[in-house]
């Protein structure tokens, strides 16, 4: 009998669904934060994050189910055991990130950010010209379902949307035009506003240098929500600071949580969530992955193919 | 020769397109806040606004073509002369206004207000559930040019839109469902969001009543872009302090400026920006407006028919 733990925030409702997918398993479940290392050693299958460090290559573990689209800490050597299957929650995030890095767009370039200091400061204040989305460009770097999403909702506003990615293929709907990620810098100087939804990858880790902020207008808005080490700290403060860029939103950072003393909090011309855009805030993200979840607990215990399996080498689903 | 006072922020460029609509006028360029009353006094056509009390029913002013869509304080009897033709702007703001209001919505949605205020404090803090415009009905108050337009933006991101206006006529394009004003109270239930952009009028002065709130959904999200006095302030700052609604977001205040010692600047579930949706905010709201002044003034001067002319009664255009 195989053994299934469980942290996914799940509500009685939702347990028959997953019972039916492996209907000889034993269920444990132990909430968002209540994995322990023997629990997790014990596991045949994993639905849910635990830390990595409770893992220890466990040869037991044939199945990890994340439930983030993120997969870094998994992927790093010695983390997971040759034989586990790894597969995450890709598709159930493109909304709830996609309409966020969408609202902190537009509450930039509104300066709704600034108005929100006003406001606490009792000071009726004018900050003068605005923007408006119908007349940029967007440049979306990282076209999975999350990018993608967040590309159309800027098309359905008028925008000029040109999408980033590693490998060619079609142009998708939403999207005016496509490029590969190996020309990123012919298009910086074309971006209004920057978007990044790219995973932490070596290959993505501080790209966004202070020259590639040099070569944007300076009027350009840059969004991050992907990984927060695709830009050093130092070198966004910098960008802000000097004017390369007129204003940043980041739902993730270098380190997370941010440091009290962090200087990132004092930018004024830039708005940080704290890596909130997906979590489990909109509520059918839990329901899509409940499904992703049981429907790859059947196909493995089938010995069938499952879905969003991860490559190990890139980050992505293969 | 007629004297024609300009108040209008032209630049340069504007004049001569001005200037050939009334070749045998006499222009005097005063910029937004140069008006005196002697230079009322002799004008015999305004383009842009003027303080009403400089007026004094002027007999020679023919025609006052104002700046602004709003017409309130022009239709108070014994402001113009009864032979004076007072057009509006009505048209010029549509994108402006419906951004600004449709980007209150998403930060508000979002709590993009509340994690601003934590970034001040230093705070990684989650506000935990959000929503989805795509999961919404928006009900938006006042279907001219503005509201319609604010309409279709919430249609492209997936909202179910009620419009609410004063007369029946077809369901316009971006417009699920209609509704008439005397039927207002039928779809306040409904309403994720409710957005009012209604003119400053006898009918729609403190219109958004207790009662009206305490109907609404206690997750609702409550938009002024119209008129401050369309809601008493302690009206509204008890709906949200009593939980009627969820939130709210207003350009516009019953008192304008907003006094610094005014309870609503305090209230953390309302976002306040100092009536700047409009203005000359956005590049083309200026253009259109000195484009608008121009054709006025050649049609005024030719005894021909004008846009925009505002019926004294309902303060709206013709």
């Amino acid at each position: 009998m195989k053994t299934v733990l469980v942290t996914l925030p799940v509500e009685e409702r939702h347990k028959p669904k997953l019972e039916a997918a492996g209907p000889d398993c034993e269920f444990i479940y132990v909430g968002l934060n209540g994995a322990t290392t023997e629990l997790v050693q014990q596991a045949d299958i994993i639905l849910g994050c635990v830390p990595a460090g409770m893992i220890q290559a466990s040869p037991r573990l044939g199945l990890l189910q994340l439930y983030s689209a993120g997969t870094d800490p998994y992927i790093v050597p010695g983390v997971l055991h040759e034989n586990t299957v790894l597969t995450n929650a890709t598709g159930a995030y493109d909304k709830a990130v996609g309409e966020h890095a969408f609202a902190l767009v537009l509450t930039l370039q509104k300066k709704l950010h600034r108005y929100r200091d006003a406001q606490n400061a009792h000071r009726w204040t004018d900050f003068g010209q605005v923007c408006s989305l119908s007349d940029c460009t967007v440049v979306v770097v990282g076209l999975g379902n999350i990018g993608l999403h967040f590309a159309r909702l800027c098309k359905a506003l008028g925008a000029t949307v040109i999408g980033v990615k590693r490998r060619p293929g079609p142009c998708p709907e939403g999207v005016d035009e496509l490029c590969l990620t190996d020309e990123l810098d012919s298009v910086l100087p074309r971006a209004d506003v920057l978007a990044s939804f790219l995973p932490g990858t070596g290959a993505t880790k501080a790209m966004y240098t202070s020259e590639r902020f040099a070569a944007m207008k300076n009027t350009a808005v840059f969004i991050n929500c992907g990984r927060g080490n695709a830009v050093k700290t130092e070198v966004l403060i910098d960008a802000l600071q000097s004017g390369q860029i007129a204003a940043a939103g980041i739902d993730v950072c270098e380190t997370e949580p941010l440091p009290e003393n962090s200087p990132l909090w004092e930018q004024e011309n830039l708005l940080i969530t704290p890596h909130v855009s997906g979590n489990f805030h909109l509520p059918d993200i839990l329901e899509k992955i409940v499904d992703l979840s049981a429907a790859n607990l059947r196909a493995y215990l089938a010995g069938e193919p499952l879905r969003n399996v991860v490559d190990f080498e890139t980050g992505y689903k293969r």
